[in-house]
């Protein structure tokens, strides 16, 4: 028979909105799909489309799993943030475009279904710790990379939100006093040395001082084509320039989760996003970075791992924001 | 009558050794006696100085409260750590020369009272939660400006430890890259900026390179003899360039603060040590900075203050650690 009861998570994205069919007592999603957000149309057309695809993965999970509609019990989303976890509103969010958006009671409204929201970095950390890299872990801190960096903790067993909802904003910490320009206005942001747009930039900065590489080529000469992803891509040919640039994110990465051994002494932290393909060509330099910038008794205590869940951890952990708000601790 | 239970708390520092006795429900310490660690002379005779203390402090608080020996039901201990507060073991401590050293059980047997130890950063920013500046407040960050840095953390009204009991090791955060030489090997910690040897540090290296000020005269001459200290006095004695020192010291810390709030989002920081008498010199560019570097809606949420206990954070605090083990949540 297995469970009966469906949460639907819904993972929204600055490109992306992913939505499937959580099962309460986790296991298989179903009904899992995946369009484009087209944020720029507008903020009515994302909240169809979520609507859409909310009623299109209950059609197609039901016809899997053989239930009707009333196997759904709610609703659990993460969105991009600040937020307002109480009102269930936006409070801004500039790869979206909104400010003060009532998102949660516009679903509400659309859908009959009650709904949860959180930070997208928080249900991802939630969903690792749930069924994930980081089942059972004490405390779990999420680093996730990609066009910002964000994060989330799970503090003795539960999503840590602090005092406004905005805990875990690793990737505006200074790493370098009189650092970088990072796109917030400050000097030094992990942000401006490990996003995604941060590594593509200094790849291109050496490239264009003439290092020796394939990337060039993978981008047909434009170097303002280069993204992170690139990078990733010549190191999978054997590009040396490439594990070098990757090798630079690392150490830079590495000071940053130093800072989070240091002041959170977590029992692990999980490394997720495009970047982590890279492997052992950033996990190597960066665990070695680590231990000799962390505290050791803090350092030893933690594992550094890349995500299990990858681009199912949204989804996944969202249901679970859900499930931990309605239904109690998971 | 007022509170008829005491708790004894011992606050064991590198230099200084602080016992009083502490009613259960809060209020005025009794009895209160300082002495030198003397740590050089030996673990034994620091071990002996802290039961005879003890002693002492029972006689006294007993005879300025009117109340018998029954009425210390026990003792708490805030140490240098890191330690095991499960074994009551101080695992290392180069303040002290300590190693796997098992202070909580030597006290029991010498003073028959149940004892319950826990890093004395942790202790005191638990004492200031408790009767100080932090009182009722959600999520509170201590950060103690000494010898060295150290910082405890109130996460949802609770001491939050971590994975292995060394959380909120904050001196340690790297908020330089590539910067100054910290005693611990790395480089570009908070700690090697703006703790009292760094702020005598860079004070002096200005002074050398000819910077016109007070300080040498306050020292007799004698650079070598420049603390912390100094520059606070300098800066009372009206120095412009004591209170440049100050400036660039609270710019460091606002740093490390701001990367505090990011991650940890908290309702209020206590800032304590010595150096905290340089009053606005200290906290106004430090504030300038947080708003300069923080996410504003965590540094909205978060105010930055002078701890009110001062030196009596620690005692109050140990007392605080024995009564959250043994007789619940204050």
């Amino acid at each position: 028979m297995g469970e009966s009861r469906y949460i639907i998570g819904v993972d929204l994205g600055g490109t992306t909105i992913n939505v499937g069919a959580v099962p309460v007592g986790g296991g298989t999603v179903l009904g899992m799909r995946s369009l484009p957000t087209d944020a720029h149309v507008g903020a009515k057309f994302v909240v169809d489309r979520i609507v859409t695809m909310i009623r299109d993965v209950k059609r197609d999970a039901g016809r899997e799993g053989g239930f009707g509609a009333d196997a759904f019990i709610g609703i659990g989303l993460g969105s991009p943030g600040p937020l307002d976890r109480e009102t269930g509103t936006v409070i801004e969010t500039p790869n979206l475009g909104w400010r003060n958006f009532p998102l949660r009671d516009l679903i509400v409204k659309a859908t009959g279904l009650e709904t949860e929201i959180d930070n997208d970095a928080n249900a991802a950390t939630l969903g690792e710790w749930w069924q994930g890299a980081g089942r059972g872990v004490d405390h779990l801190v999420g680093v996730t990379l990609g066009t910002g960096i964000g994060g989330g903790m799970m503090l003795d067993g539960k999503l840590y939100h602090g005092a406004s909802d905005v805990a875990a904003e690793i990737g505006h910490m200074t790493i370098a006093t009189a650092g970088r320009k990072c796109p917030c206005g400050n000097y030094g942001c992990l942000e401006a040395y490990a996003s995604g747009p941060a590594i593509a930039a200094r790849a291109v900065e050496g490239l264009e001082a003439g290092a020796a590489s394939l990337i060039p080529d993978l981008v047909g000469g434009d170097l303002k084509a280069v993204t992170a992803e690139t990078v990733s891509d010549a190191i999978v040919a054997g590009d040396e320039y490439a594990v070098g640039v990757m090798r630079e994110t690392a150490i830079f990465l590495g000071t940053g989760i130093a800072n989070l051994i240091n002041i959170l002494n977590p029992t692990m932290i999980v490394v997720s996003g495009g970047v982590t393909r890279a492997g052992r060509h950033l996990f190597d330099p960066l665990r070695s970075e680590v231990r000799k910038r962390a505290f050791r008794p803090a350092a030893e205590a933690c594992r550094i791992v890349s995500s299990e869940l990858g681009g199912m951890a949204g989804v996944i952990g969202a249901a679970a924001v859900y499930h931990v708000a309605r239904l109690g601790g998971l």
